[in-house]
């Protein structure tokens, strides 16, 4: 996220699928070696956030996410070919994802074990399916914003990874549009200062904690 | 700032100068040893927010600040009253104070020190009494939203010390409306993760540094 809140810049597109300027909310993850390992590329650095990524990947079963964040919106698609999205033949994910739509379309199983699901009766259900796939382990909610914002409002985040980028943007898609004045009992549990970004990662409190 | 960009909530009046929630951005402050003192008020905490208070203080000759924090608009004043704004007759400034108005008025001399004067030819005349006033230290921008913009977008801002809440507040005045995706050089240099609060303080690069 940037320092002004948006996760993603203006005019997303095929071509641009993060927005005007938003690659640079990026950088920090690019220059990481766990980063570039994971999307088949060498070198790459070693430091505070690795140990960030590597939380944020461990114990992960399976991972939702919405339309935009899987390829866009279907009417951009060339619809002689079959859209993959834009994660490539081998996404790093190697796991079920589940992808929120309005679209119907059998699973796409693609190189390295991602399978990705389209689900099309709602948040709530989507959950339900991963967690059931995810055989015991966590699921990841990816994003975008717009799918972070159902499961913010609906209560069903329990841990919350900000990586708050010192930069602006200036317009695009904000976080927490629409979701009011209450983070659902998220509060803030670590800081990482790392190179290029720090890290604020939010959990449920739990309840009696406090008495 | 709120999680969400706000840094003061919705519905600013006089009974409540920070807008509807805006409290809930200063209770890190309001609970610290050293801001109690400055307010004359016993007790509160050490913590690592301190030393950050302490060199957001240090070396201050003059403060800019916006009408609206000097005390909202003369419309919202009684005008059978001398209204002083909204920081008692002995603000915690203890320097001159330059306040950003459109409406012309006698300095505004009060006790332990603050004398409000009131600048109606714009921020860089502004800007300029307050350096001289400060004989030699540094000039700090106390707000508001609308100040802080107007000096960003001009670049003339040096340091920027943000001190992030991890709350949301929905509505209200956000820092960066307006600034566009471009800090103006400034860059984060520092992070202090503290209780209830982050600070992110930013500076502008040293020309030739990365050499």
């Amino acid at each position: 996220m940037s320092l002004d809140g948006f996760v993603a810049g203006p005019s997303q597109s095929v071509e641009n699928p993060l927005g005007i300027g938003g690659m640079r909310l990026h950088e920090w993850a690019f220059a990481l070696a766990i980063f570039r390992e994971a999307h088949e590329l060498d070198g790459g650095e070693i430091n505070e956030s690795t140990r960030v990524v590597e939380e944020s990947l461990a114990n992960i079963g399976a991972t939702v996410m919405g339309r935009n964040m899987f390829g866009g919106h279907p009417g951009r698609w060339d619809p002689t070919k079959p859209w993959t999205g834009w994660w490539g033949i081998n996404p790093p994910f190697h796991h079920p994802v589940f992808v929120l739509t309005h679209h119907k379309r059998e699973p796409l199983k693609l190189e390295g074990g991602t399978t990705f699901t389209f689900v099309t009766n709602g948040i709530e259900a989507a959950l339900e399916q991963a967690r059931r796939a995810a055989g015991g382990k966590d699921v990841s909610l990816a994003g975008g914003a717009r799918a972070a914002q159902q499961y913010l409002i609906a209560g069903l985040v329990d841990e919350m990874e900000i990586s708050l980028v010192p930069r602006l943007l200036g317009s695009g898609e904000r976080l927490f549009d629409g979701v009011g004045d209450d983070l659902r009992g998220l509060e803030l549990i670590r800081v990482v200062a790392a190179p290029q970004v720090t890290h604020l990662k939010f959990a449920k409190a739990i309840k009696g904690a406090h008495q």
